[in-house]
């Protein structure tokens, strides 16, 4: 697999990278960014945070406006964020935001027009790690984060491959599709009508019966619009409750959905999954 | 004078907002940003740092980018983005990214058709301060700083305003207009063919008569693409060392003209103003 370098800035001494390669999940060329922090080198790989990002958002968001890298310098941890979706004219779309390019949900669709490429699952779980650690100065010592549809992503992704993440967190995440208009749209047209096929790629269903239990942050804004009829953080609290998995949920006042909120917190987030590498 | 409030987001435990006003300055409405840290209140009114952005900004772009607003949150400082320009259907614009709209160059323009509405030096100058210290829980301690084009807006309003500001910085500034291509254009437009005039808008002239010498410190990559070709930094350097006026600047390897840049920096200099309000 050949990578070709879009961009390369120097950020906290350390670089801010883009590439473009072909894609064998997605059959189409992917974009990714990668933040490598001074202190990494063949012969000192570090351990490498993924960021999936929400819906309309592309590798771009994070990297633009977390303020994630001044940490990842400081601890000596690199940040992978991939798009969000398959993207080009040759790739099914459709007139939503919330559906399609830019909003691939993190899920292996199996549904006419999406199954070609929609197959972001396989992408993020193993064909981006895969790249990533045949081509950085990077460990194979993982953790996932991400926001909103990214934070559905994480959550998915890090509760059915436990062994390969020795963390997990998210920001205002999308924690139960299944129960919500954004996921029953996207989860209707990627996997088709039957719901059990969904299940799967649910937090609330996956954290009932996922092991080892790996540790879990999540932020949530109080003021995000899109708090009740979206993100439901209390489905998660009451079926993480109930599994008995512990869990760490902040929820904060007077916060919205946004990168501001993001921002304001991410610090803590990198410090969480930095002490959980080993 | 009135505000309308355009955005109200929490960040930091503190406030990003923007406003736009009717200016009397540039006869047109003016959006500006503005971040208050979480003690600003009518007790305990906090200084302001001003930052200018560069050519083709807004007032979002250092607001987004910068990471400024945690370390403003725990110095307990404001900060206030004004846009680059006039802007609207009746401001004259150019189909040049550095003439117009979004290139305004912190002058108050002679020139047809520039005149009715650029006038952006008393705009930064005195309307915007004055509105910004009746309308917010601030105090009139103020700095000033800025990229690129608006580094040589702060330089060259600090140079002329000495008693309005306690210190003043600049990332990859401007620092001769009368010796670059874009300050060239820029000051022709606006203030005409006579080079004398363009003398008061140039931090290579001002800084050799201006008095008190403020605390002054900029921050130069040495991959910047506009380095040799319109920065010049070597030419304030050199005034300054004629003038015995004491600037520091710190010039880095390997960094280019980006927000990224600034995100690396800007720490720095918002502790290098906090330290200098009394």
């Amino acid at each position: 697999m050949s990578l070709t370098q879009v961009s390369n800035v120097k950020m906290f001494d350390g670089k801010q990278q883009q590439f473009t390669h072909q894609s064998s999940s997605t059959n189409c060329v992917m974009q990714f960014a990668i933040y490598l922090p001074p202190e990494a080198n063949e012969t000192n790989k570090v351990p490498v945070l993924y960021w999936l990002s929400g819906l309309t958002c592309t590798d771009e968001n994070f990297v633009q406006k977390a303020g994630a890298q001044r940490i990842a310098a400081e601890l000596g941890m690199a940040i992978v964020c991939p798009d969000t979706s398959p993207r080009g004219e040759n790739v099914a779309n459709d007139a939503g935001y919330d559906l399609g390019q830019g909003a691939g949900f993190y899920v292996n669709s199996t549904q006419a027009p999406w199954a070609d490429h929609y197959q972001m699952y396989d992408y993020v779980v193993s064909e981006l790690p895969d790249l990533i650690e045949a081509n950085f100065p990077v460990s194979n010592q993982r953790a996932i984060s991400g926001h909103s549809m990214g934070g559905h992503g994480a959550l998915t992704i890090a509760l059915r491959n436990t062994s390969r993440y020795s963390s997990v967190s998210a920001f205002s995440p999308i924690v139960n599709p299944i129960d919500c208009p954004w996921g029953q749209k996207a989860l209707t047209a990627y996997l088709g009508e039957n719901v059990e096929t969904w299940r799967e790629y649910d937090a609330c269903e996956l954290i009932k019966q996922s092991s080892p239990q790996l540790p879990m942050l999540i932020e949530q804004g109080l003021t995000d619009n899109f708090l009740a009829g979206q993100l439901k953080p209390e489905n998660l609290i009451a079926q993480a409750k109930a599994a008995n998995y512990p869990i760490t949920i902040n929820q904060h006042n007077g916060y919205d959905h946004s990168y501001f909120f993001i921002a304001s917190f991410i610090e803590e987030h990198i410090r969480f999954h930095a002490k959980h590498f080993s």
